[in-house]
């Protein structure tokens, strides 16, 4: 019996989603004065694109492992999300990537303008910190805070957007390999850990299953990067639904650029092997992060 | 006996100062990978910039009316103060308000780059929700989870970010009275009324003393910001160490220019009589609220 990982993917997606949008609503949460009609339009557009979904769906199945499946962990997925979606709203903006297009749509400050482009990032943000503090997340608030913080720590300076800094000094510079994996496990790397990091401790996991899956999520950001830099290479932008070739163009060394095609395939193909030995204990209930595993690494966008 | 202002914000800025430097250092924090040098750099010169540090005092002297003043209430103020911050960066970006100077000093984005800019206040604002769970900011996990939601609703967009919204949707365009005090609220207001009630909450206030120094804060908020607009009118730049005037500049209405300037006095006078009213109970215990609120309608930068 194979994995349908196509009809998994839409239905923990479908339910993500679904939360989204109930997050992004016009009307204000208490304690909010109001929701100006424009940010609210634009955090939707950043956020409400069909994007995968991969984070929070790392989230539900890590959690899922160890018996959680309720709409609580859907919420600690969203908070996630909504980090992740800020960071592609910011990185787009012309000072920074200046990307126009984004899963084959104008980015958020091509709809809207640099001005709301910022704020609807920073709004984003705010709400991720707002989402995890909710009470379905777990019963526990030091489990609440924990996750909280962690979140936090994932994505600030020690994480995505100090590895975004990292990136953009890497323009026109020589970088190790080992500066290379540095700047990634910050910049993409943080989050997918904290992801399958964040699903167990949702689950009350033991601290050894938490360790595990921790692992799990850094070798899913590591594959996940190279497979990136891959498709960078090799894909087309009609595939992507953005620009691709952007590394070599912005002068920027990538894994591939220095180890080769060849010797980036056999890395992907030894961390798949550790992801699944990893996940060996788990037996079947393993088979949703397995196959995701499996799809990150084989990926075509 | 008058109480003397100045050296309590001294002593209590000075507290602030201390603490924010102390989490702004270079090295990283548990569960951080590290902290890149040009961003942490970037971060401490929009944090690390001589502010007035007005609402993490009123913080610790709302809190200090309840008997709390350690230095767990510092790192609420903090928190609050973080948010701020990253506010003043974000503002300043050519894309927004494009101010080269703040408090005299080259803005981020001009000492170092729009990018950067652009990331520095996206890591403060992080950092800020990193901070605001910290232990020591109250025995229990619960209220700690209660200030970090409240301070996300305060500043993201039914808050601050919201305010921001509405008022770059001002420039050359009509708006009411209602609609001015509206988005006043939501952009400086918010943040105020947040600094006094978190210190209620910080010192076990009752539900009626919460609720009062929320009031408290509210009048902060539209003190602040009358006054803010009487001096864009009156005051010299090199008074207020930015540009001045920015408002007409900008063709945005302010309710000193639909109020005219001895209206505008007049409610604030108003509002600092029922800012002394509110706090009459309190006492001797109240007198550095009572001269912050007298600080606020008079300041002159």
């Amino acid at each position: 019996m194979t994995f349908d990982l196509k009809s998994h993917l839409a239905a923990q997606a479908g339910r993500i989603e679904t939360a989204l949008t109930s997050l992004l609503k016009e009307t204000e949460r208490d304690g909010e004065i109001s929701r100006p009609e424009r940010l609210i339009n634009a955090m939707r557009h950043g956020a409400l694109n069909g994007g995968k979904r991969l984070r929070p769906v790392l989230v539900m199945d890590a959690a899922g492992l160890f018996g959680r499946a309720d709409d609580g962990v859907v919420q600690a997925g969203c908070a996630l999300e909504l980090i992740h979606c800020y960071s592609l709203v910011h990185d787009d903006l012309p000072a920074m990537d200046d990307d126009d297009l984004r899963r084959g749509q104008p980015t958020v400050h091509k709809a809207y303008d640099d001005a709301t482009a910022i704020l609807a990032g920073d709004a984003l943000l705010t709400l991720a910190f707002d989402v995890i503090t909710d009470e379905a997340v777990h019963p526990e608030a030091g489990i609440r805070l924990r996750l909280c913080r962690e979140l936090a720590r994932a994505s600030g300076i020690g994480g995505m957007a100090g590895g975004q800094m990292l990136d953009l000094e890497s323009e026109h510079r020589d970088r190790s390999e080992a500066e290379i994996r540095h700047l990634q496990s910050m910049k993409t790397g943080a989050l997918l850990r904290y992801a399958c990091r964040a699903g167990a401790i949702l689950g009350d996991a033991s601290d050894a299953d938490v360790e595990r899956l921790t692992r799990f999520g850094e070798i899913i950001g590591l594959a996940f990067q190279l497979a990136d830099d891959l498709l960078d290479v090799e894909a087309s932008p009609e595939a992507m639904g953005k620009a691709t070739g952007k590394d070599a163009e912005a002068g920027k060394a990538t894994l591939v650029g220095l180890m080769g095609i060849d010797r980036t395939r056999a890395e992907l193909q030894a961390l798949l092997e550790e992801a699944h030995d990893l996940m060996a204990p788990y037996g079947s209930k393993a088979a949703a992060l397995n196959a995701l595993a499996d799809y990150v690494v084989t990926r075509s966008n």
